[in-house]
């Protein structure tokens, strides 16, 4: 059945009925609006959209894919600030002919990925739309501690990363060249494993500065450049480059160093930290913030792309 | 000057110079996400998409029209909450080609709706589309009161309107008929003019139910009563057509009625009271709660249509 003959109320109860409450859900979707838990006073609030054939493709990413990957970049923007995400809400135009099942298995993976942080969809609204676009908004809570922002980095702090790297811009190369395999890949891809806990866990171990690596870790790390002024040297002795990730470089003539200083979509966290302070679980320290400007790899010049161009 | 030409970091630089801050932002746009005051202690918040040729025509209305409604069809689902209005996040997606002065104009038209509320555009994301998408999400605080919900509403009750109804409806059909006058009815579905603190007022009253008109009073009634288990009747002879609607019906061979029951764009609001109630400035009655289901005109069921729909 298409989402035309469910009909705008039909759509939308199917869609809720695949919705589950979180803790911080006062009132869900139904009414003029959601209500959601603000505990600390402050709320933190983030919008991405993704447009078919830009940012997703339904030939290589199931309604569930698109709906944990949507929910994922904005969860992580939430993260990066050192929040704990409360809730999503979502805008979905779709075409008339878009098959009931895939909207109701988007909200699945929405709802899915939210629940991974504790969050949950609160409301939203529908659209016909000859282009299938997802407007995610995403909140998060503090929990009274002071937001991270990209503008903290001092000369003489760690860089640390947290989350993979590379992986997810693997995927793409793999299903661009019309591969399915290697599968892990494929799936970092198509779902990325964002490490959610890591972005509060910096901001109480002191981070200084934070970003989500949406772009490509060269072009995020130069925001926090940018916002900090201060240069940043990334050390690639410190990526473990996975034997999969090798093969397949190999095998597609690409250089995987490529995929981790360039490649976007993992959504792993980078965090700047004083010296000395021991980082929390999961971090690892991949370089170096100086006084100057601009980033470098391994003290040069990076001569290669620095970020991703979704679909260009 | 296209938005491809001055490509996504100056497109969002332009924007961004459009937009003022209000005093509940705690950081605005330029981070991974922005921060927003909450006092209460609870957020409400609420998500609508426009999409061009469904919500709007850009041979109809300006880049700051589309921005003003756009605001208002969201800030007025927060004040039908009761509550107050802190900020606005905002997805545009839109085709290369789109004028960048057009995108400025929207941004200072969202802008501008939001700062008459003390709210602000605190943050968003730009993509391109081939479909002009604009999808709102807005913020509020409650200010310590209890939200009024759909489900409130008690035989017994009053039913009473703040705003306008029927005029941007009315500017609707004279647009779609291809005439450009009168001006105050197309200025009106161009920009509706929504009483923001009504929402607020009402909830302090004692309101039992509460929701913003957007699809046609009749049909929103009718969530009214659904969500309350009550029947709804509105007498026709609480509405006052003004001597311009009375003209332009007869010009186009309208009864002005179907305007005002079944319009919708104006995001009037309309509460129940407790009989009795003192209501606060700006409200009317325009009928009564009774024991029952569904909504009934002059004690009779209405034959026409009920709801507005955009574009279909």
């Amino acid at each position: 059945m298409s989402i035309a003959e469910a009909g705008e109320f039909g759509l939308i109860a199917r869609v809720v009925a695949r919705l589950e409450n979180g803790p911080a859900t006062l009132l869900g979707p139904g009414d003029d609006s959601a209500i959601v838990a603000a505990p600390d006073g402050r709320i933190v609030a983030s919008t991405d959209v993704l447009v078919e054939g830009r940012h997703f493709r339904r030939d290589w990413s199931s309604g569930a894919d698109v709906g944990h990957r949507a929910a994922a970049a904005n969860l992580a923007d939430i993260a990066a600030m050192g929040a704990v995400p409360t809730a999503l809400l979502i805008g979905l135009c779709a075409p008339n002919d878009l098959d009931l099942a895939w909207a109701e298995d988007l909200a699945g993976g929405l709802s899915d990925e939210a629940a991974r942080t504790g969050a949950s969809v609160v409301g939203g609204d529908t659209s016909f739309s000859p282009t299938l676009t997802i407007a995610v908004t995403a909140l998060g809570d503090l929990g009274g501690q002071a937001p991270v922002l990209r503008s903290g980095a001092q000369p003489g702090d760690v860089i640390a990363l947290a989350g993979r790297i590379g992986h997810a811009a693997a995927g793409y190369t793999v299903l661009s060249r019309g591969f399915r395999t290697p599968k892990a890949l494929v799936e970092a891809y198509r779902r990325p494993v964002v490490p959610y806990a890591a972005g509060p866990a910096a901001a109480r171990a002191g981070a200084t500065a934070m970003i989500d690596v949406s772009d490509g870790l060269l072009q995020d790390l130069g925001h926090i450049a940018n916002a900090s002024v201060v240069g940043v040297d990334v050390r690639t002795g410190a990526f473990e480059v996975s034997s999969q990730m090798r093969d397949a470089a190999a095998a597609l003539g690409v250089d995987p160093l490529q995929w981790i200083l360039a490649g976007g979509d993992d959504h792993a966290l980078a965090a700047t930290f004083p010296p000395g302070v021991e980082l929390p679980a999961g971090w690892t320290v991949v370089g170096k913030v100086h006084e100057g400007t601009g980033v470098t790899v391994d003290g040069k010049p990076w001569s290669g792309p620095v970020g991703w161009d979704h679909f260009r």
